[in-house]
């Protein structure tokens, strides 16, 4: 628990300006998109990577909880101080691009930059960051690292873990580490880097990110399909793919998915087919972008496509790719909540994979309607159910938890971008044995061997 | 130390017959390519995972040392016995591909694989898998991912930590682990297969390795350009990607090192250049591979470029590349034993970094021919001297430790393929602070509490 004495100590460190212990901030940092909420004791913002340094020795040497966190935009509370705590918070000070190096196509950034500020940051100087995840506009890259953040553009680019070439972190002692290089070859000593990409703030504290930066592709395209069923769908995603085509992003919609966003947006959109999928390509030349969108086409008639759309210019790109924009708002028609997941699978396991889940939805009579990030095998699965009806809420997480079973048995995962943090905590057991636990548990010592860094997540505890 | 008892309790695991312990055999295990020897007390050759685990059970009971071995290829002892243990190997049993699955673009193959086996049985299909360390043709993939193997595509392609999507090994407990998944995304626990690459058999005994595989680009060109200085071509190369042009390999040789080839095979290469860049670019078009090309003939003539050359067909092509295939075996003109290190730097810092090299060359009195990976950074700096004179190979070895510093001071690593291993542990202390050794240390010893896997490397014992 933190104390006044203790508050005082940390205020020597930041400056009382840069501890919040007031009832309105302490609210304001209770949260996630998860919506759950547990007030921290305090939040604080470290001014550097120095401030960050003396209060995990201070911290460490108390035994305070410090829970880092980005934008409080992820989905399974990995940023909830669940059992009191500081609130790390990077908004204030330690959200600068410190450098846009173009000689060696890198960035290096502080925790608290927002994604799509970097993104727009190197596409002013001609050059890419891919990774976008949804929460792309409030997301900070510190989260998008702690959590190795997807997105719309993974089928292609790949996702957080992708593009990080360097950090500099604090571990729990206070002592600051450095982990990769501005290289592509760095070989020397163990991957630090690696691990603390997707270890959701539990072992050290992200003080800076050099990522890696590419070139954009000049010329891109999007098209739309409309398929008979999910199975015809699926199939064409994934033998796309197998096909030599690598499409940017192959996104679906699932049939209850595109009569919602047609009930509440009235677009014209097809809601007698099984499936739509949205795809963006893109290449260096336009022959190339074209040969690639024929033979989408090509597949995609082989898989039962009726309709193929080609858009003729960025708004007709916008009208296609309105649906899957927004149909994770529409699908609330159906409950008034969604228990939301991000399981992944192998391309071409897909099919059977929706397969299980509409089975899952029948047998516990919940509507299912999933869409999502196909081209990466990454499906939106949302169980809908009356929030206010105990007996759905219950019968809602049994379902998720038969969907996460199969995606296991699939040889898929239960999360491929959103993290465990503490609403998937439980289901770690389905996907991992005792011995990966206990690895894992062996790890988290090995950093923070006092527990200090924001406990009780991810199942370790 | 083994003894009879051991080799009897091993037997009965694996049988008498995948169990050496004759004199040749030993001799035969007891080296890597740095020359050195080192007698194990026996080599074991398991026919399972299900015999690893045994076999780690047992010696991790029995506090025996355990010493996986690929190839035996590597520059830096990191599978050389050198207190002694049992080595464990591949190349008899566990050396198969499992499964090509064409559908989702990943290979699944046995740690004793050999890297061109892979290359090769992946391009009968259509597909690639690019990293091709110089070994390529007798090291394994086991090997490759332990030492997070780079080679000539980096610079386009990556390296071996790129294309590994998921591990099965196991522990020093004899415990089998899965790490990752056949799928892009996958954020569920910590990243253990990205602390296994490249951590130099000291964690865990890899069994079963998942490879990501891409669409290999139709269309590939060489070109060769001659410049008056190392500078000039420093230059040329980092302003090429800096230009949005990524070439799958930029290679260079100074002017040493053109020397060197010339006087061995005559080839009419310039002898009074100050360097020589070879690059290959590829591309999904022919308009887009025109494109690049023209593109490098710009910047190389920019940066002084005196003559440039394209390549007409495979032929003309594999003539560019015989100056930078055989400089490796040439530069032995200049001394009986080189000291052969693999810096890398940022590529901007290249010049700087050559810069720096030189002038130690002049200080120790001694030549330091260049060759290598500049496209990524990575220069192989090779101190000749004659292996007869301690003298002489005294001042290698300080005049090495002052190329280290140098690489480091201008953000650079130890090591961007080769590894530490035995060879490059005195060095650590240049490149890491004491609390990054310490994390090393405690990582270490989360996976391997006795510290019986590959003991007395990486300079963290």
């Amino acid at each position: 628990m933190i104390d006044n004495l203790h508050i005082k100590a940390l205020s020597d460190i930041v400056g009382y300006e840069n501890i919040y212990t007031d009832k309105a901030h302490l609210i304001a940092y209770s949260y996630d998109a998860t919506r759950a909420r547990f007030e921290p004791d305090c939040v604080i913002f470290p001014r550097d990577e120095k401030d960050v340094s003396d209060i995990l020795h201070y911290c460490n040497k108390n035994a305070l909880i410090i829970i880092p966190r980005g934008a409080g935009s992820g989905f399974t509370g990995g940023s909830l101080s669940i059992k009191g705590g500081i609130i790390l918070a990077f908004e204030k000070h330690m959200n600068k691009i410190l450098e846009i190096d173009m000689d060696n196509m890198v960035a290096v950034v502080q925790p608290g930059v927002i994604n799509m500020d970097l993104q727009k940051s190197v596409e002013a100087k001609g050059l890419f960051y891919p990774p976008d995840p949804a929460s792309e506009e409030h997301s900070t890259i510190g989260g998008n690292v702690s959590e190795n953040a997807g997105g719309m553009r993974a089928a292609k680019y790949g996702i957080t873990k992708d593009y990080v070439m360097a950090l500099r972190a604090v571990l729990p002692s206070g002592e600051i580490i450095r982990a990769g290089k501005r290289t592509i070859k760095d070989v020397a000593g163990y991957n630090i880097a690696g691990i603390l990409i997707a270890s959701e703030g539990t072992l050290a504290v992200i003080t800076e990110i050099t990522v890696k930066l590419i070139t954009k592709p000049k010329f891109t395209k999007t098209a739309f399909g409309v398929f008979p069923s999910v199975q015809h769908a699926m199939n064409a995603v994934y033998k796309t793919f197998a096909n030599g085509i690598t499409p940017v992003a192959m996104e679906f919609l699932d049939n209850l998915s595109i009569k919602a966003v047609e009930e509440r947006f009235k677009k014209g959109l097809p809601t007698d087919a099984g499936a739509i999928l949205i795809t963006d390509v893109d290449a260096a030349a336009q022959n190339v972008l074209d040969e690639q969108m024929e033979k989408i086409s090509e597949v995609f008639g082989l898989n039962g496509c009726s309709e193929f759309k080609i858009a003729k210019d960025e708004h007709e790109a916008k009208d296609l790719w309105f649906a899957r924009r927004n149909c994770s708002q529409s699908i609330t028609i159906y409950g008034s909540k969604k228990l939301n997941e991000d399981v992944t699978v192998p391309r071409s396991k897909l099919p059977e994979l929706l397969d299980e889940i509409y089975e899952i939805s029948k047998k516990y009579n919940l509507l299912i309607p999933c869409f999502g990030h196909t081209g990466d095998g990454n499906v939106h699965t949302n169980v809908m159910v009356d929030g206010s009806n105990e007996e759905q809420l219950k019968l809602g997480h049994k379902a998720i938890e038969e969907v996460f079973e199969a995606a296991i048995k699939l040889g898929g995962t239960l999360s491929g971008e959103h993290g465990i943090g503490i609403s998937k905590a439980p289901f770690m057991r389905l996907a991992f044995t005792d011995a990966e636990m206990n690895l894992f548990r062996s790890i988290k010592k090995a950093f923070d061997p006092n527990n200090i860094l924001n406990p009780y997540k991810m199942g370790l505890d």
